[in-house]
């Protein structure tokens, strides 16, 4: 029986897709918090390139990949397809489970894929150095190595509860060159004033953007990268649905759902997307569509509609999202990467409107479904993509019991390698 | 430029190669110790089963590679040729840099390729349990992985050292399902025995032999499996050499130098021998094939080639091969997979015949080697792995002195990610 999926490399996609031009209105535009008008592009040019900008107000339906990205993504893409046999043996299931398996990226997520983009036109358009945060060191890394690979320079910062749980991240993020620092620090505005009333904090992916972006606003020829959330990051990681439509094809099959974890939403995005766009020319029926979350950081199944901040400085422009508030620190759970207030105004859109279903996790399922499937395929997910994989093992579960033969597709946005350490404290706990 | 070299899963080849039947003349028989006579096959049927031990023997050309054991295979097999243009770059050579990467297996090293080819043997002829050892954790964890594959329990005996400095690597052999022990342990008279008169010992790949081999003699429907040495373990890792030839082809190129690092010598002669063996067939011309080992267990540039026993305790049959003595001790340096003090039969006796090159170099230098392919190709290579780039990198920097346009490949047998440890501070004393 065929289970692995590949494309050659002439086959990677050479354009990216663009939900902006299948929705049926469009998105509510991102305010200034000044004057709460529409923003103008030029607003955002201290931060972002031309490019990445154009590319966040653009209703283009396809957007070209420059040949240089394209390079650089032929190195690991495109990414395998693979069907789940063994884990379907396991739970005895007549559903069919495909994932789509990003983490043989250099650095082991979907993240990369993005961070090429983005260093790429930043280079093109004379930038010396980017700065960024990350919470798990997911996005972190990738932008390091996105950046070495371009000869840019980078700075991070990295959320403090993962800079200490995740020191080989921490270390991989160095060796591709790039500046480190724990979130909150001494050396931005941000920074002093979360430790002066918290010393103690383990910090949030909303404060880490606030020192990210004001150490961009002060440094010389320097931007600043977001590795999610924002209409060209998603725009980006379609290259992921693009690939799984074709391998699909190969497959013969067409996804019932597709399923991925939520931080910001990128991830989701890049595959759910382009399957959304069939449904939307009319060519293929319109799956479900499941964005999984923790319960402990409940953006889209608890948080509410509304602009909001995307920090928690408050610098950033307000985003129409779903949002906890910009001032929410969720717990220190392993999937440092689904530790975000708020979500993509895409994503919140298509939430609002009922195409995208919602899902919170506990931790603890999440991480027995987690062993289950590394156990049976031999690949051992990210805490973050551990979430998708426990949502389809429930759908699959649940084939078990009505015998529909359900085709589930999986985002298998990354791999665990740098996350052992909380699987050994929670398979010593399960075995 | 095409970088990236993929085969489809139909591509996989079905069968290994066996060098045995394009050797001048035999290899010289494995001993009985307390006969020194060659040794007969049933007094290995306590130990392994009798499709491994026949493939020990065997003279046949090509031995067909089991369907399911392909099945598993086509999970991360073909694995990518690529070729490294940023470091070429960097290096600023006219040689042409590709290297072989089987980081994509399940736990990230060639060591699976054997591990599952055995599991499978086992299984099918009634094996319940399979013991081994393993120093870094390489090849427990590959043997975790195929056992839970075909549903064997497995016992894995780890060196207390790397027990204790390892975590991410024990803790995965753990979420594979298999029991773990640091060596010596109290299991068995082996280990009994060591810790008697050493309670604080840090344990040996020697000694760890010991238990496992015990360990098996005394359990019901229990064998011992080995990940490197031996024939059959060579023939197994020929898939590597093989998938390399049909990807060299399709990049319009054949190798002037083929260059591995050696411990035992599987992932070296994995990927060297197919060559060797179409340049006896007369086919093509036939590369130099560099072996590349650390200076502090220089056991192909300093060894004597003799008999010896493959363990420190003496329990295993005598071996003819290069050796440091059964005794021999070699630091703690970071690559742990080459730290042993004999090599494969095979590859010895072409070292001997001055077929393979062996080089031997320093840790630093192979780190910085190491470091340099991380920052230009995005990939971190295993500090065994590191042996085999410095050595290309080397041959490179001669290039672009000379001007030669040599086609050098690499066999890149492992990503570094549960050794990020290791860089960290080598990164930190280079940055």
């Amino acid at each position: 029986m065929k289970t692995r999926f590949l494309l050659h490399e002439e086959e990677l996609p050479h354009r990216w897709y663009n939900v902006a031009a299948d929705l049926d209105r469009p998105l509510d535009p991102p305010l200034d918090p000044r004057t709460n008008e529409p923003l103008s592009p030029e607003a955002l040019a201290a931060l972002f390139p031309r490019t990445c900008i154009e590319q966040e107000m653009c209703s283009d339906r396809f957007v070209d990949i420059p040949e240089p990205v394209q390079e650089v993504y032929r190195r690991w893409r495109p990414t395998p397809l693979q069907r789940a046999v063994n884990l379907e043996r396991a739970l005895g299931t007549p559903a069919r489970i495909y994932f789509k398996y990003e983490g043989g990226s250099p650095t082991g997520s979907h993240k990369a894929n993005t961070a090429v983009a983005q260093a790429y036109y930043n280079m093109v358009e004379g930038t010396k150095r980017l700065t960024t945060e990350t919470g798990a060191g997911q996005w972190g890394s990738a932008l390091a190595f996105a950046c070495a690979n371009f000869g840019l320079e980078c700075t991070v910062f990295m959320v403090r509860v993962s800079y200490d749980q995740k020191p080989y991240r921490r270390a991989m993020i160095r060796l591709f060159g790039a500046k480190i620092l724990p979130s909150p620090s001494s050396r931005t505005q941000a920074g002093q004033a979360v430790l002066a009333m918290h010393p103690d904090s383990p910090g949030s992916l909303g404060i880490a953007i606030s020192e990210a972006i004001e150490e961009a606003l002060h440094g010389e020829r320097t931007k600043y990268s977001l590795g999610s959330v924002l209409n060209h990051v998603l725009l980006h990681q379609t290259v992921i649905g693009l690939e799984a439509i074709q391998q699909l094809d190969l497959a013969g099959e067409w996804p019932d759902v597709v399923v991925g974890c939520v931080g910001g939403g990128s991830n989701f995005a890049g595959l759910a997307l382009p399957f959304f766009g069939e449904a939307q020319a009319g060519r293929r029926s319109r799956p479900r569509f499941l964005a999984v979350e923790p319960v402990v950081c409940p953006t889209l199944t608890r948080g509410e509609f509304r602009y909001d901040f995307g920090d928690t400085a408050r610098l950033t422009p307000l985003l129409k999202m779903y949002t906890l508030g910009a001032d929410f620190v969720p717990p220190a759970i392993h999937a440092g990467g689904l530790r975000y207030h708020g979500m993509a105004p895409i994503v919140s859109r298509l939430v609002a409107d009922g195409v995208i279903e919602p899902l919170a996790y506990a931790q603890k399922e999440v991480f027995e479904s987690a062993v289950l499937f590394a156990q049976s395929e031999g690949i051992i997910p990210a805490p973050e993509t551990a979430h998708a994989v426990h949502a389809a093992i429930e759908l699959a579960r649940r084939c078990a019991e009505t015998g529909e033969e359900k085709v589930i597709l999986i985002g298998f946005s990354g791999h665990g390698h740098f996350d052992i350490a909380a699987y050994d404290s929670v398979v010593q706990g399960i075995g």
